[in-house]
Parts: C-alpha cells; structure tokens; sequence
C-alpha cells in the first residue's frame, strides 16, 4: 500500500500544496491558492498607508492556503488521509511578524490592526535599510567573527534590521510581541500548537551560528540599549536542524485541512534550500541553481570556510550534518524581462507576432544561431547590483563592445553569458577559499523552459548541468523532508540523504560542455573577470560615483 | 545692381548648386541632380563585379550635375547670366581618379571602361586598408615626420593608399594615366580647361606640405620601387591655395550651363572644409562641427602643431594664411539610427505612431525631460570606432550604469552625451598641445534640427554654440569663395575673410551653457575621460581582444 506526504510551498504571492509518493517522488496531486491580501505595499486592508520599500503579508492567508489545498489535493487524488505520513512546508524568507506567546499575530488583534509593524514583513520589505546599514557600521567597528559568515554584510531584508525598524518606530508593537518569529516557524506553530525554530532561517536570516549561538548581548546593547535582551525576550533560543519532526498535527488543524490528527509535521523551512533533496543531491559539493527572476545558488561543505562575498554559511543549514553555503545572483531572469520591455526593437516584435512565438523564444532562436565570441560583446550582469562576491547593491550593468553592426539578439545573448559569467566567478569564489564545487544542478523556471542558457551555463562552466524533474522543486523538497519527519516504520524514511535519493530526481537530458565553446568563453570569461575586478573592487568606482550623482539631482 | 556667385557642391549621392546674392550671403535659388551611376559598390555599368569595400563613382555624373543644375537655377531666379560673376565648387575628398594627360577619365575610353581601377574612387572605398597599414608601418620605422602632422596615421582612404592598390592591382590603369586627380580638382580642370591642385585636399589627403612638399622619393620607393617618381609621374606639384582664381569659363561650359564664357572660377574645394566661411568664421580659434552620420571638426591656428590624434594640420588647408586642423567622430548621426534600429522598443513606436511623431522626435521629446545626470549612465561613443584623438578603428561601444529601472530615454540620452564627450575630448586635446579653441559653430542636418543635442553640446562643453544660418553650408561656401574668385571690383571681394563675414551667417539662436548643468556634465566628463583613457590608451585593450576573438570565430 503506497504511501503518501503533503510539501506545502509558500511563495510571494500564493501557495501550492503537492502530494507526493514516498516510495517513488512521483507527484500526484497539486493545488494552488492565491493569498487574497497578495503583497501589501501601498496600504493596509482599512488604508492605513504604507511607507516606500515596505512589503507585508497578511498572516491569515497563510492558513487558508492550508484549508483550501489540502483538501483539495485530497479530493483530486483520492488518497486515503490515513496514508498521508507527513507533512513538510517551506516558505520565503526572511518573512517575519510579531506574534504574542500564544502565536496570535498582533494584527489578528484589535488593538493593532491598523498599525503596520503589526503584520508580516516580506522578505522583499527593504524600509530597515539605514537599521542594516549601521548594524554592518557597529559589526565591523566592534569586529564582530561572525560578520565573515555573511560574507562580510547583513542584509536589511534579514530579522534583526527588521525588528530593530519596528522598535524604533512603534515601540509599542515591540513591547506588545512575545516574539519575533520567521513564517516558516509561524506555521508550523499554527501546525502542531508546539514553537520551533528551524537552523536554517536562523542561521541564514538571525545570525545565529551552532557552535556560538546568536551575537553577544554586548554587540546588541551597542546597536539599541533596548535590544539587549533582544534574544531572551523575543527570539527563541532552541534550534532545530533541518529534518527533525517538528510535532503532529493538531486535531483544529486535521478538521482544517482533512488530514488526519496526529500527522507528523517537519520542521519549517526555506523555499530556495528545501529544493537541494528534491533534485537528489545528498551530499557536499554539489551546487544547486535556483534560477527565476534572480538566482539561488545552495551547496553544503565538510567544512565552514568564510568564503568572502557569499550570502552565508550556516550549520545544518540545508541538510543536517554539513554546512550549507548560499550564493545568490540579484538578476537573471528580471534581465531578459527588462530587455524585452526597453531593447527589442519593435520590428522584432512584429516578426515574432506574425510567426505566433513569444517574444523570448524569438529572440533566444535568433541567439542560438550565434555563435560563441560572435558578438564581440561581453556584459557585466549587474543591473541589480551585485549579490555575492562583491556584495555591493550600489554596482550597476555595462555592456561593452558594440558596433554599428551589433544586433539585438546578440545583446540578448550577452546578457545570458554575463548571468553564467557571474555563476562561474562565484564558483571560482568558493574553489579558491577552499569549497569544493564538483556537480552542478539546476531547478527553477529557467532551467525547465531555456536549453539554450542551460547550454550557455555548460559550456562557461565547463560542467554538465543536470535539471531538476520536478517543476514544483520547493513543494517536493517539502514532501520529501514530510517523510523524513514520518520515519521509515510509517512508510517514509530515517534520513533526508536517503530519501533525497529516492523521492528527489533529475531529468534524462544532462547539458553538457561543447570543448570548441569552453575554449572561447573561457576567453571572454577572462575578459569578464578583468572588468568585474575593475569596476567591483575599487579601481574605479564610476558606477558609485554615477549614483552618487543620480542621487544628488 | 545684384551680384550673384554659385555653389556647386558634390556630396556623396548628388550634386547641388545655389545662387546666392553676394552683398547679403541670400540664397536666391538651389537645384539637386542625383548622380545617375550612385555609388558603385557591387558592380561597374557593364557588370563587371567589383570587390569587397570598394565604393566607385562615374565622372560623367559630375558633368551631369553642372548640365542639370546650373541652367535650372537660372531660369527659377531669372538672374542674367552676366551677373553671374563666379563659380565655386566643392567636393567629398579623397575622391580621386585616373586621368590623361588632357583630363579625360580613363574610363571614358573604351578600352578601360571594364575595368573598375580606371573609375573615380570614392572617400569611401575602403580597399586600400592593406596599403595604408603597409604604408603607415614603413612610415613609422623611417621615422617620417610628416607622420604626426596626421595624428600618427595615414588612412586607407587618402590618395597614396590608392594610388598603390591601382600600381598593384592594376598595373595597366597606372602606366596609362597621366594624372591621379582628386575630383574636387578635376571639375575645375573641365569647368576652366586648366589644371589646377587644391591646398586643401594636397595637405590632408596626399600628403603635402606647404613647406616641405611631398614625402621623398625615398619613401615612395620604400613602399614600392615603382612609386619612386609617383609625385612628378602622376601628382601635380603645384598647390594653389584656398581663396585663389584657378581659370575662367570655357565657352564649351559656358554653353553647358548657361553661364557667360570666361567667369571667374574658384579653386577646387572640400565639403566639410568649405562650410568654414559659410558661418562667417574669419580667423583662428573658432571651431566649426559639421554633424551629420559623422562629425568633422574645422579650426584655424596660427601656428603649425602636431596634436596626436587629429586628422590633420594643412597649412592654407582651409583659409589663406592659417593652420587648418582637422579631426572628427565616426558616429554620430549613426548612433541614433542605430538605437533606433536595434534598441527601440516596441511600445515607443506604437506611442510615436498614435502621436503622428517621427520617433527621434518622439525620443528627444523624452530625454528632454531627464535631468543632467539622472541616468546613472555614461557611454564611450566608439560604435564606429575612434577617429580623432585615439584613432583606433577596433575600439567599439560601451556603455555603464544600467538598473533595471534604465529606459530606452536614459540610454537615447547617454548616448547623445557620448557624443558630445567625444567632442569635448577633442577639444581639450588640441589645447592641451596648445591649439586654442574659443568659439564653436554647429552646421549640417543635426545642427538644424535638434536643439536638444545642441544644448547638451553647449553644457558640456561650457561653450555658446552658434548655428549655421544656411542649411546649404558647403555651397554656401563654395559661393564664398567664388565671390573671391571674382574680386572686388567684378562686385564680390578681394579675400575670403571679408566674404565670410558679410556673405556667412549664423542664426539667431545661441545655444549658452545652463551653469547647473554644467556642473554636472563636468563630472560626467571626468568619468567618460577616464574610461576613454583605460580603454582606448592600452590599459584594458578588451575591445580590442573581443574583435580579434570575433575574426578568429
């Protein structure tokens, strides 16, 4: 008799519930539901207005995911609740309210509902950036060891700039919390009834670290006196590694969702991470690419190395055991996008129009006529600053090596090779500081739908590319980490390697390196470090300075 | 009682003459002829294929365009013919042919009219590359000094280069031609029946020098023995300067045109050179831009310098008695059309259409309203390659700065600034090797029609720009310096400076700097100066790399 686990999947704007065969990963059944509140960022639901670069989420929506999907994924596949062994969930991160001890989130509360500090603050809420700014300020001043963790920078998207934000700007909404918990933790509460905190939020969202727990009260009182005790009094202090059981399903929660009481329920954890199990990566060295509008890049080590300019190494922070290294890339998929709407000629428009094709599938069959070096261009792929190793928001795009002759779909495709360009220097980043890279996979939107950037990404690389099976990566992570919360005894597994390895899967197509290629690109890729290290590490800061000036108009 | 002197001046595709009044510089009346043979770059009439980069004219299109116009111009303004009191040509240069001994073409003769050396070369037959780097790299290891008074390069399109690939190519055509003949100088020899040679195109396409003369029989030899006695075989060795009467009417021309027989006839003269007077420039100091697809930059000096990276310095190259310099950008105009070919998205075109407006309208309209400096966005303006200060044909675009918040306006805009940067630097070049430049003009279409691109100029410059009165500046200037040929006493003047001043006009508008914008573009220039000089001096020679990467594909 097959068994079954649920990966709940909480995006930006929905969420996806998918039931999953444990023996096999084989997805059965999905549903998806939109979040009615969507992003907030110009006004509260009673119009109460927002700031610029806030972005908050309504806590309610996140458990009508759970009461419209689940039953509906139960209905579709016909799946006896009795034979569904566990249920996982990942979401965004670092999505954050302020809930009271009992795991009310204030805005549920009368009182608060028209104060914005009283609901989720998105991953994407960038309204705490002067809080990250002298946090780094005040980190680096007192040296502070585990700065180096996050490659040298804490980003105003993570917990403590956030909580510091509210603190400083409604004191009442940070003496009113009991605590300051990631989503990801939230539901899983709203779940089993029992508060858990998951490694790798944590350690890749609250500077906490396994062997030397969160920084000092010290370094705390230096940021906000009232921050001292920031720890004890508003973030819990026992983790939990990835892959423990975080509880059972609450008998208010089986009623909601149809699942039966009792059902065990893993620990929370993060879209981008929780997709490693699901491609079937086991272990150390294995780089896996999660590619969309930006890229995720996740890998574990044997070993914690502070690889300067990654996002963060973190303990148990993807799978237990290792150490989980995060890379990401602020621009890939947005760049295409931002071609399209301000590059492509109209012409090309037309012509895609009157042969029925999209307007990307266009422009990539006329850049996979190229071939490589054609162009004579190359790119520096930071439109959106720059994420990891140079960790510097404020560097901007350049593309160099334009004629009279130079066409739009060689733009286009120098824009792809600046992406990879930028893969491989944060994979060179990791082998010269001591992290392996062996195998490279690939999962998101990007990596589904676009062989030829797939190719590209090969042959800059020179690695075979392996492509997730599934194209809903984060919900089968989810599931798969379900069933190591069930245990092997209740049809699941022991281990989340073992069952990585089972439940996790890749395509039958593996892209690999064409040598005529590599020996080209790894000439403009010679070309491309050179001018990375130009304009990124300070012998010429133009593009600062040309913000600078764009700032001061 | 009106006096009246005509321009003809031979552009590329046509050849138009003006009547103008010379007490006042009024045009009275104009008249294009479209030369019937165009440019000859596939095939010669009888089909004879031509090779790759070759650009041939026919001469009897030149004859034509005197046949058309000129009576057409008479009888539209019904001036008699005997107030007619000059004539006064310009041409494109270096566009030159192989004539006999009496003027007649080689390709008038039956026996080498199949074959493409015995036809005009036009400016931009680009064949020759091969002779001009033989040339320039022999130059060079004899240690030349004329060498820099071309900013170090000889191009493929003067006279020398071309002369040799007919020597090599075609040796029949060489031995059986008598004179190598700019065409500005050969229409003058069919309009008077004397052979005459301009100090303008001897200084800045065949290598002469008022004081010096030619380069040595030596140096000719050293490229190919039979060039040894090139100068007396095949060039004319007297030089008449600018300003000068080269002969009188012929009656058979007189017939042609309409014209009285023995009217005074100006010497020969070239196109961007001759639209000096036409804005009333009288003296050193005062640059002249004539914009159009490229720039070409005019002044007067009083002393001989050798600028690196200027075109050329021709004593009499452009008035009597004064130091012409010459420099120029490859891409100007080009730059636009190109955007708009290969960058302009779709939208736009929709917008402009709805709007019944010309999109570079439609665009300028748009970056009217950024403010200086709030692109974020600085490029090098080398799309066509560098062609004064750098002189490097293999440096290519670039452009910087690039968010995902770029649009199409903000690149439109930067790149219009490139352009005017690239000026600047020219500017700056030449008073740095102590060639001061006070004033500036703009003349040719750009100059008429954008007064956007005119402001910028004149902020980033920090200079007033004064505007050509005429949009007919060369045969404006050709009537100039026809009134001279005339004299005074015929009722015209006895030198080009008075004529230019009464005759040459600017409009009313003066483009002044805006001292805010200024500022900023003095910023901006730094920046742009500072990518010119680690691109284009040696430090990063990537462009250069990324082109021999594209031949080697």
């Amino acid at each position: 008799m097959s068994k079954y686990t649920i990966g709940v999947d909480y995006g930006s704007l929905s969420g996806r519930a998918v039931l999953v065969e444990t023996s096999t990963g084989k997805e059965i059944a999905s549903a998806v539901y939109e979040y009615p509140h969507a992003v907030m960022d110009k006004t509260l639901p009673d119009g109460t207005p927002l700031g610029h670069d806030w972005a908050l989420q309504h806590p309610q929506d996140y458990i009508d995911v759970l009461a419209k999907t689940i039953p509906e994924i139960l209905k579709k596949s016909g799946v006896n609740p009795a034979d569904v062994i566990g249920i996982g969930t990942d979401f965004t991160a670092c999505t954050v309210l302020p809930v009271k001890k009992d795991g009310t989130p204030l805005c549920f509360l009368d009182e608060y509902k028209s104060n914005p500090h009283a609901y989720v603050k998105l991953w994407k809420h960038h309204a705490a950036q002067d809080k990250a700014n002298k946090l780094n300020e005040i980190a680096e001043k007192r040296g502070e060891a585990w700065l180096k963790n996050y490659g040298g920078k804490i980003s105003s998207e993570w917990a403590i700039p956030k909580i510091w934000q509210v603190l400083d700007e409604a004191p009442e909404i940070y003496n009113a919390m009991d605590r300051w918990i990631e989503a990801a933790d939230w539901i899983i509460w709203q779940l089993t009834g029992v508060e858990t905190r998951n490694s790798c939020t944590a350690g890749y969202k609250a500077i906490w670290n396994k062997k030397t727990g969160y920084p000092s009260k010290e370094f705390f009182k230096a940021l906000d006196p009232r921050l001292e005790n920031v720890v004890e009094e508003k973030l819990g202090t026992v983790i939990v590694p990835l892959g423990d059981k975080a509880g059972e399903l609450t008998e208010e929660m089986a009623k909601l969702t149809g699942l039966k009481a009792g059902t065990p329920v893993a620990v929370g954890n993060v879209d981008a991470h929780v997709c490693v199990p699901a491609v079937g990566i086991d272990g150390p060295g294995k780089m896996l690419a999660i590619m969309g509008t930006s890229t995720c890049h996740i890998m574990m080590g044997t070993e914690e190395h502070q690889v300067p300019g990654m996002c963060g190494v973190v303990e148990d922070g993807v799978m237990p055991g290792y150490f989980g290294y995060e890379a990401g890339q602020s621009c890939v998929g947005d760049h295409f996008a931002w071609f399209v709407e301000n590059c492509c000629p109209a012409s090309y428009f037309e012509d895609a129009k009157a042969k029925g094709m999209n307007i990307h599938k266009y422009l990539r069959e006329k850049a996979q006529k190229l071939k490589v070096g054609q162009s004579g261009l190359v790119a520096l792929d930071w439109w959106n600053g720059n994420r990891s190793v140079l960790v510097d928001v404020d560097l901007t795009g350049m593309i160099l090596g334009m004629t009279l002759q130079t066409t739009p779909e060689e733009i286009y495709r120098a824009l792809i090779e600046a992406t990879a360009f930028g893969t491989r220097m944060i994979i060179e980043n990791y082998r010269e500081h001591g992290v392996p890279v062996e195998e490279f996979f690939a999962s998101g939107g990007i990596s589904q739908k676009d062989p030829l950037m797939m190719q590209i990404y090969s042959d800059v690389l020179n690695m075979p590319i392996k492509i997730a099976g599934s194209e809903q990566g984060p919900a089968l992570g989810s599931a798969i980490f379900a069933s190591v919360a069930a245990g092997k005894a209740a049809g699941g597994y022991d281990d989340v390697f073992e069952a990585a390895r089972v439940m996790g899967n890749v395509k039958d197509v593996v892209y690999t390196p064409i040598p005529e290629n590599v020996k080209v690109y790894d000439k403009l890729f010679a070309e491309y470090r050179k001018l990375h290290d130009y304009f990124g590490r300070g012998a010429n800061d133009v593009m600062k300075r040309l913000k600078e000036i764009k700032k001061s108009i």
